[in-house]
């Protein structure tokens, strides 16, 4: 009798974000009056950039006839993608990144729940908290996470880095040695970063305790200060520890598109192995590749008007997350994030639960927002908010906030 | 320090398509003037259809303004796919199958990949021998396939079901019973299939041991016989013992617009744990969804004007099918397959090993083809060609065949 993977069965309730999907779709037909506005999953509002929308439709024309009809991709990704990746996001940063370093992907998500499968099931993980719950949830179905505990609400193998507003959200250095830390930065949730310098400290550590830093840099684009790294091959060495995820949905409002990329630098070994070998292994036999439009699609994002478009886009929801912070903070909030990211993280009113805000938010003033619990225990008695709603439900949301 | 999944390490070379289409690039450039007739890898050549065209572009219309435009996906992939997903595929073939039992993706290869995943790792995997490669690596990478002995070319952990021309290409039951039993029906690469009541047979088995099938049914639109079933779930008892993947690559030409879907019927468990549930949990934590604009041209495949569109494709290709199979016929070689799926399978000449007869026919003939052996050890002494060029160089070749 065949039987299952129970590492699944060991996770506690579903998937985060399907979770709060169905809580408000139950919530909405109960109350099918009621306007709700989302501010929970980072999901984005804005239409495609006009670029974009005119090289998909030349893609498309391109599928349509066979002389210019595309088949199965090449295994790593189209190289043009790969090419104006490798220069504008990498060289022209001063970061030694090639081409053939990058893998074309569907997404971040997928990236950064799949990447685990290429080291060994002993390794210990290392993770923010709280965090993006991926990680966690990827490496419990692995095996890699032990038991879990309900009163903590954490897993006995795996390392948790507490980031509260005691620490400014800056992990410390786990006092037990991890194998892979997963490092997202800007945060998802807290929407709070690491400097340069930072950031230099945790490479340095992890080449000295002979860890892999998976650098999930899906927020980069929204980074607006100067000592913020945009990627971390701008620090030293970290083309020997450091394995970097990003995505077009954040920066090109690519959520319902699918793409991203994930760098593995071929410096990066373990031992004669390099992981560049393993991961190049996995998606040439695991994944067959970005639809073509969609690449052309990303492409679009590199030339000098897609660039002018999409950052006009991020300046549109920058503006979202100015508004949100500022008008949070006016009645009374305390507040984080923000400034390098679309995230505003705040602390409950009155000590409340982050789930009792949830559903108090939902009930009283009809937004929909996450509980910081939900990116682990140390995210209790905070709350998320994004700001890739719309301008005016974003000033209507702060509208009903004054009124708690 | 961290280590790897030094299961990686146990597969000899890289993806067998990879490898091939590495030796074929090598090759080109030492030959830049020779014309090469590409019928190895299984991609396809015609256009996409008009009317996935039009729906494309009409979908791309609809991502470039703020409300018709769309961020992620739900879980299971959009309503509109998985309801005429369950009524023309399966409700109108008889099959009880609804639409919240079909999870949309990006194609057939990676669901193939990553349904082992949802079983344990001491599970036994029975495999035909020989058949499409993606089914053994990803067991191996998750160390479910024990060792690998190069002389024989097997792994310790896997039961292998010879197909040959001595048992008609119709596997028989292994003598240790399997938990899980991969079958690619229509299969690749021998283009053989099973009948209804052979299918039956397997389900019956399955339902017997306790064995969950994984029933890989990519190429049934090329199905033209009438006792072959389209579904296994045209199979009595089949929801209780089956997980079905479709893929819309070789139907409607989508081998680089990538989507696909997988079935699981909440009626298959494993005690009280349905398979649904944990396929959900995966589905939801490691994917983000097949792109709207692609889910959209999928549901233009079963337009009426589409489905006629991808039927002429199907026609062409099986022309083509016929074309090879009676050429090589005619030349004199043994030749199955072609009749029920878009490949035909030949022995190789003059006892000639599968490998040296891939690289004569490169050298020779200009014409690239896939050795039998890189499907499985059964496979040594056979050699699959696809149908899925043009008419007028699956003519071509044919021509080069008569000089051999």
């Amino acid at each position: 009798m065949f039987k299952i993977n129970d590492n699944y069965l060991k996770l506690p309730g579903s998937y985060l974000f399907s979770n709060i999907a169905g809580k408000v779709a139950a919530y909405q037909e109960a109350h099918p009056d009621r306007e709700l506005i989302r501010l929970g999953i980072g999901d984005v509002t804005q239409p495609l950039a006009p670029r974009i929308i005119e090289t998909l439709h030349e893609a498309v024309d391109e599928m349509g006839h066979a002389d210019t009809f595309k088949g199965y991709a090449p295994d790593l990704g189209y190289e043009f993608l790969r090419n104006a990746i490798a220069r504008q996001d990498y060289q022209e940063r001063g970061c030694r990144i090639q081409a053939d370093e990058i893998f074309i992907s569907d997404g971040a998500k997928c990236d950064s729940g799949n990447i685990q499968e290429i080291f060994s099931v002993d390794n210990r993980i290392a993770v923010c908290d709280p965090v993006y719950p991926v990680y966690v949830d990827t490496n419990v179905m692995a095996g890699r996470a032990g038991t879990y505990d309900p009163g903590t609400e954490t897993w006995s193998d795996v390392i948790y880095m507490p980031c509260t507003a005691e620490n400014g959200f800056i992990p410390d250095f786990p006092t037990e040695v991890p194998d892979i830390i997963y490092l997202c930065i800007p945060n998802n949730p807290t929407g709070t970063t690491l400097t340069r310098s930072q950031l230099q400290d945790w490479v340095d550590y992890a080449n000295n305790v002979g860890a892999v830093i998976i650098y999930d840099a899906a927020y980069e684009a929204y980074i607006t200060e100067e000592n913020v790294p945009h990627s971390i091959y701008e620090c030293k060495g970290a083309e020997t520890c450091a394995i970097e995820l990003r995505s077009f949905s954040k920066n090109a409002g690519f959520t319902g598109t699918r793409l991203g990329f994930t760098v593995v630098p071929k410096a990066l070994k373990c031992g004669e192995v390099t992981l560049h070998s393993l991961w190049a292994r996995r998606h040439g036999t695991k994944y067959n590749g970005a639809p073509y439009i969609i690449q052309k699609a990303g492409f679009a994002c590199y030339s000098d008007e897609g660039r002018a478009q999409i950052k006009d886009q991020v300046a549109y929801y920058m503006r979202n997350a100015r508004t949100i912070k500022e008008g949070l903070g006016a009645a009374g909030f305390e507040v984080y994030g923000g400034v390098n990211a679309p995230y505003i993280w705040l602390k409950t009113p009155n000590r409340m639960s982050s789930w009792d805000f949830f559903d108090y938010l939902l009930d009283k003033v009809g937004i929909v927002g996450t509980p910081g619990s939900g990116f682990g225990p140390s995210g209790e008695g905070y709350f998320r908010l994004t700001a890739f709603g719309s301008y005016e439900n974003t000033l209507k949301a702060m509208e009903r906030f004054k009124n708690i």
